[in-house]
């Protein structure tokens, strides 16, 4: 099992009236997470889509358990909880500046063509990329 | 039971790469089918916050069905699904240009003080929203 | 001349922690205005899209007045301040709930091709649309 | 004179369906820019607010050179181009991953209180930051 990490820098663009981070945003931050994870893994998100290939969410479920503010350091870890070949689930943990777990959430993929948003097969199309899901999953 | 039904004009900068709406951007839309739902009530969630109360979401999940695109209007419904005179439960449909079912989603909430973000009793803080809600629920 | 006029609902998403809308929302909103415009003129800008052309914003200037709130209804209106075949200038008023002037913008465009950024005539690809930015332009 | 360097790795969010950063996301890096240049000079823009003091955009212009894609690492350049005790302009250059120029611009700010958004001087309310712009302008 691999936890990718990274920190991310609150922008005062991602707060909103309530004085913290707007709900929507951490969405933009889970994406961050698994976008390092992938890198970790070697491989780039941005190639895959140069193949045709798009990896949209399918189901996504997030819990909201500390606010995250500007000027804090947020921390976020992702992993993949679960792999089957066609379907990958991410999930994550978002800490605040106090090091508080500020968010847990998950988030369910598949591989599908751009041009008519079909699944396609992970495990036959990218198969290093499967191998190293194998490897890596919870 | 109320459903409130809110058309929403699909924005060039809602959209990604992808060449749909980006997967976040369903969240604001939600917020607008709960503000409409709130405005059928005959509250305002504006004046709410006046009173220096916050109504964050603590629980999210969302299923992807369809993509929706610039370009087209999306529909979507809202409803009350659970209440308990502490939180509160919104569900939603969100429906693309062709009518398909493209969102479904719950987001549960609380009432927070601004100050401190401790819960309140909607039932004790806001009788006649609490009254309206319950009139409403699923 | 032709000014096109659309009403904006805020939405809770757009504001920030300074408890106002996000200077760069505004932008979506322009954005909004211009679409509202093409709309007047009997033209669609996502069909312009599917013939592969794009219209990017080449320059922009605002001007920040006074500030929108969630909770208010804005209103902006949109014409064409400049325009010449191949470039467009497009100007905006953006109106407060208080209906006091909050915002004046331009954004000059150009059409390209999707395929390589290349500009590409209006008046040579586009002429039914050149012919009514010829008639509307101030 | 003082130039501030930050790194942005482009978020997928950033995009739209050109395939390429949407047009408002730059005033968002804009931000990251000049929170990098205070933060050289030795100060936190949340700081200032934690005292009462917003420090809204009054004046922005932006032009569009090239345009910066998802995957690559875009590059900001920020500094003060005018400061007169109750203004700031800041510059920005912003470099894409091929390394060109893909964004020129400029943002003038004053600082105001939270409550009534009245300007006041930062010269008088803010002495050390004042001398640090007055060290650092162009």
């Amino acid at each position: 099992m691999h936890i990718a990490e990274k920190t991310i820098e609150v922008r005062y663009a991602e707060t909103d009236q309530m004085g913290v981070v707007y709900h929507a945003n951490y969405l933009v931050w889970m994406e961050i997470g698994r976008t390092q994870l992938i890198e970790d893994l070697g491989f780039k998100y941005a190639d895959i889509e140069k193949e045709g290939i798009l990896s949209p969410v399918i189901d996504l479920n997030v819990s909201y358990k500390s606010p995250v503010r500007y000027g804090e350091k947020a921390f976020i870890k992702t992993w993949v909880e679960e792999y089957d070949g066609l379907r990958i689930t991410y999930a994550y943990e978002i800490y605040n500046g106090q090091n508080q777990l500020a968010i847990t959430g998950q988030s369910k993929h598949v591989c599908v063509k751009q041009e008519n948003f079909r699944p396609i097969s992970i495990r036959k199309m990218f198969p290093h990329w499967h191998e190293a899901y194998e490897k890596v999953k919870k």
